[in-house]
């Protein structure tokens, strides 16, 4: 079918004459269409079976973006195959962790997928202080699967350059070192920042130690190609109820280093505890769920290290270090010391990474609702300031930190006399 | 034209009928051609005009493989194409350091390029003891030439990723995975070595650290994309003379770690320097010769470095740390300490990956020439064993290493009490 964009009457019809989707939103059905996409990039449907809610799907299509000339057509339709081509590989190494994908049509531009219709992006949930008990399992065991087995680790080298071939990913890479890396330290037009937090904010752009250690970190994020990264894993980018952990939105995905993944679940989980000096301004509440927030970030990074090296312990396949290699006498001692010198490095990735993540999100383009839903522009300076600390620290102090429980340490001191 | 083996007569019509070659070999010339190929992967032919012998050219064509079975001959072909796409990119960074691409015939598995009838492959007139004045001058331009031009210091993020998806070389990469940084120190049955070293060869094989540094050495080799290597750079691959310089065979070049080059060119030089123990028994000549060779040693790295960095103040047209991003106070000086940051970083990978391909030299698949010439196994050993203790030093202790006359030092060290 040649492309053409689809309306809520033209979306059903399509639904309804693709053999793929016949026992998902079966044709006898009663089907309504929804559109709720933002309408620049992408048309969103939601299409329910009135007389069965249960059989739903979302269908996201590319729209030739008119309000720019030039080439965003060509980047809007290939990003719709980066992002299909991850969650079906992600369904595959994760599987109920990410929303399953039904149908895909490259010519159409678009992409049957699950409908998420008992989730919630993960952000507000948060701010409003609710429990997930399954989060730290799911997304642990989503980030060991992906990465473990996208690497030299699992596959071989053949395997992983093949795969690495399909994710060469320039323009959305780009937004990323962009965004994440440089413009936000220097005068770029697109940065927003709280007033009130100028001089911070100026300070970092002088910061000589810390722009050389954030150059240090885009040539991670630019070189090191050691998985295939999910590259925008923000909290905002996970759905979730407490028994259910969806990670979606995986249009960034390319080679990158592992630690950029695990580093931004941290970091958005940091922003959070810091958004409720504001949020939540009973002392007892606040520290309660300050608390949890710091034995999740504390339990992602160690369930994920535990079950990434079980991952390989049990399927070493790859070639990096095959078992035979190991066979000499204390051998397996040996492979166990660089297991646990390999995981240290992705660690030292993990903070570095998640420390620039977090000082971008203070002074450039995008910013995050837990912070700016503060409207006091005085207590969101407060925050603000905080993770600036906590994130410089990180970055600059990344390869002599050598725990979880150090990083988290770090957000301690730095917020051991708050006043708010 | 459909592909066909050529000999030596339909060589001679193919290169006459060919558009891009009537200035090279006209076709009113007396042409001949001599076949001077191994006759297993490639046809060599020299084709010269003999009214004008400065009119010649050489042919290089993949044939199908015809002793194995099964995917030797895409295998070929695709090797064909590596090598003529970064022929035609070394020549258009590095000039004159490579031999010119007259013609190309993708459909023919062939390509057409300058003659090196006066040049010589360098490993003999090294234990010959010659001399060449340019030779560090012209090598360390073509290192930092090809490596910076093709880094995230010069290109684009988009340019890089685009160049990096043309070189993705998973077949030729897994011979240098195998038998550079895995086979080597494991029983694997193509191994081979003097049996006088077989105790110092088991002794690598169970040593603990070194066996977890050499895995590390790997882990850079297959993720680490920082420019488009040649990646077999050894003397072997290089042709000159007193004038001229010119690097040969680069179809396994792929985005890899810069050191893995420039270490490729010190660790032959010393391994060279070891092989005149034997091949050079007057003690005035061979201490002369082998200053001389770490001379070499010491500038190729110094020049490199030096010509590298002029390049990138000169051409800083990357994203990885645009000028922009230096612009604030004192940010000059930040931006040079972040270079020399990152060139040291190059001479850590350096270290470690000359000390591994050092190594694999002495007990694995491919040996070389200069050392397995000397026919007296005693004293071959002896030279062996040096280069044992000296690839183990480098590759262990590559972090401690901060210049070229540290590595130098260790080399002087090990074989300050040679007795031969």
């Amino acid at each position: 079918m040649a492309y053409q964009p689809l309306d809520v009457n033209t979306s059903i019809d399509y639904v309804q004459n693709r053999p793929a989707l016949k026992s998902i939103l079966p044709p006898q059905g009663k089907l309504v269409a929804e559109e709720v996409g933002d309408g620049n990039l992408n048309l969103v449907f939601i299409i329910e079976n009135q007389l069965n809610p249960e059989q739903s799907a979302v269908l996201k299509q590319a729209l030739p973006y008119l309000r720019v000339a030039g080439d965003s057509w060509p980047l809007t339709r290939e990003r719709m195959r980066f992002e299909t081509q991850a969650l079906l590989k992600q369904n595959e190494l994760a599987p109920g962790l990410v929303p399953k994908v039904y149908d895909y049509d490259e010519e159409m531009s678009l992409v049957v997928m699950e409908y998420l219709g008992k989730h919630e992006i993960m952000r507000k949930p948060l701010v409003a202080r609710k429990h997930f008990p399954l989060f730290t399992d799911h997304i642990s065991t989503f980030l060991a699967n992906t990465l473990f087995f996208t690497s030299d680790l699992y596959l071989t080298g053949v395997e992983k350059k093949e795969l690495q071939a399909k994710f060469i990913n320039p323009h959305l890479c780009k937004i990323q070192e962009d965004f994440v890396f440089t413009n936000p330290y220097m005068d770029s037009p697109e940065n927003k920042w709280n007033p009130e937090i100028d001089a911070e904010v100026q300070a970092v752009r002088k910061n000589a130690e810390l722009k050389i250690a954030l150059a240090e970190m885009k040539k991670s994020y630019m070189t090191n190609g050691q998985a295939l990264i999910h590259s925008d894993l923000h909290t905002g980018s996970i759905m979730l109820n407490e028994h259910d952990t969806r990670v979606i939105d995986p249009e960034f995905a390319f080679y990158g280093p592992m630690g950029f993944d695990v580093g931004a679940v941290l970091e958005n989980l940091v922003l959070n505890y810091l958004s409720h000096y504001a949020h939540t301004p009973d002392f007892e509440q606040r520290t309660h769920y300050q608390a949890y927030l710091l034995d999740i970030v504390c339990n992602v990074w160690n369930e994920f290290a535990r079950k990434f090296e079980t991952l390989w312990k049990e399927n070493n396949r790859g070639e990096l270090a095959p078992n035979k290699y190991w066979d000499f006498p204390d051998g397996q001692t040996a492979f166990a010391k660089y297991r646990e010198r390999y995981i240290q490095s992705v660690f030292h990735d993990t903070v570095g990474h998640g420390g620039a993540k977090m000082l971008r999100r203070m002074m450039g383009i995008v910013s995050i609702w837990d912070i700016t839903s503060i409207e006091d522009l005085k207590k969101r300076a407060v925050c603000e300031r905080l993770a600036i600390q906590i994130g410089s620290r990180w970055v600059l102090e990344r390869r002599q930190i050598n725990s979880v429980e150090q990083m988290v340490e770090i957000v301690r001191e730095e917020t051991k006399d708050v006043e708010i």
